[in-house]
This record gives C-alpha cells, structure tokens and sequence, in this order.
C-alpha cells in the first residue's frame, strides 16, 4: 500500500485537517478529565507517581500519535478509529480509495 | 569536614530516622496537596504537560534527597532544615558537634 503517494484535494485537505483536530481535542478533554478525576483520589505517594507514569506515557503516545502528515494519514485515521476518538463517518467526502484503505486498516490494527 | 567518619549512637539513629521519616512525610504531604490543588484548576493541555514537567521534577528531587545513609547524613538534614521541612530543634539528641556541622551547613546552603 504506497500511501505516501496518494494525493489529497484542497476538499480533502479541509476534511482531514478539521476530522484530525476534532479527535485530538476529544482526547485531550478526555486526558483533562482522567487528570482531575485521578487526582482528587490521591492520598498517597504511590499515586502521585502512578500518576506521572501515566502522563509520561500519555504524552509520549499523543506527540507521537498527532503527527499531521500526508503521507502517514491514512494509519493516522485508522488508528484514531480504531480508538474511537473518530468516527469514519467524519471522514466523508474523502475519496472512496481513501475511505477503503482506512476501514481495512482499522480491522487489521 | 569528614562526615563519612562520624560515629551515630543507638539513641541518634533513632533520632535520625525519626526526624528524616518525619520530614519525608511533611515533604510528600505537601506534594499530594499540591497536585490535587493544581489538578483542579486544570482546562488545557498545556496545564496538563506543566503538571507532567512538575512531577518529573520533583520525583527526581525527592528520590535523591531522601537517601538514607549515614555517610551523608549532616548534608541531608542541613538541607531539609535549610528548606524548611525539619526544625533544628527536632534534631535534639544529636551531639553538640553534629548538630554545629548542620547549624553551620545551613547557612552555607
């Protein structure tokens, strides 16, 4: 699958960079509410640093994860489906090829 | 000053664990009032990675300050007096001479 190849129209473009945005607010509001949910149970040490291993990880995973490039879209939708912080029909008025190859990937991944 | 070759008797070991147990709980406890303060004031990711940055910060800090060895104790104490954590008054029982070494290093600190 030579997805660095595929090309997006300005539409498309539009379509990605606004479904891309919504997910990644998604998760971060829900990263802000398991924050300061987990924090007001806190009553000992061991729990502070769970919960920086917890963001340290989560902060590893979300730079790596909102990486807006062309050539890594589609796995970047597929895996955002497959987290369900997407839905595919957010993505329509992609190309069905696009739309096709996402929803493969989606059950491969 | 030869701090690794100071004697600690039975009665100032007790003394020390004591107060270096005490000033860890103080430590620790300000942290967790601290993270769940900060926690709830929390509304955008950059909030979250700040209090991330916070964490590792202090996890270092403390896991190297709180390290409980005979060799290094003068130090230790002089710097959790010098930072408030312990009174000097705690620390009663010591010997005349420890105790100037701290009083000393506290004001070097």
């Amino acid at each position: 699958m030579q997805v660095s190849e595929i090309q997006w129209s300005k539409t498309e473009k539009e379509i990605s960079r606004s479904a891309f945005d919504r997910a990644y607010q998604r998760e971060i509001d829900s990263l802000i509410q398991t924050v300061t949910e987990t924090a007001k149970t806190i009553s000992d040490i061991d729990q502070v640093w769970q919960l920086h291993d917890f963001l340290s990880a989560k902060r590893h995973e979300i730079d790596g994860k909102y990486d807006y490039q062309y050539s890594s879209l589609i796995f970047v939708f597929a895996r955002l489906v497959r987290e369900q912080w997407l839905s595919i029909d957010e993505l329509e008025g992609l190309e069905a090829e696009k739309l096709a190859k996402i929803s493969a990937l989606v059950k491969m991944l």
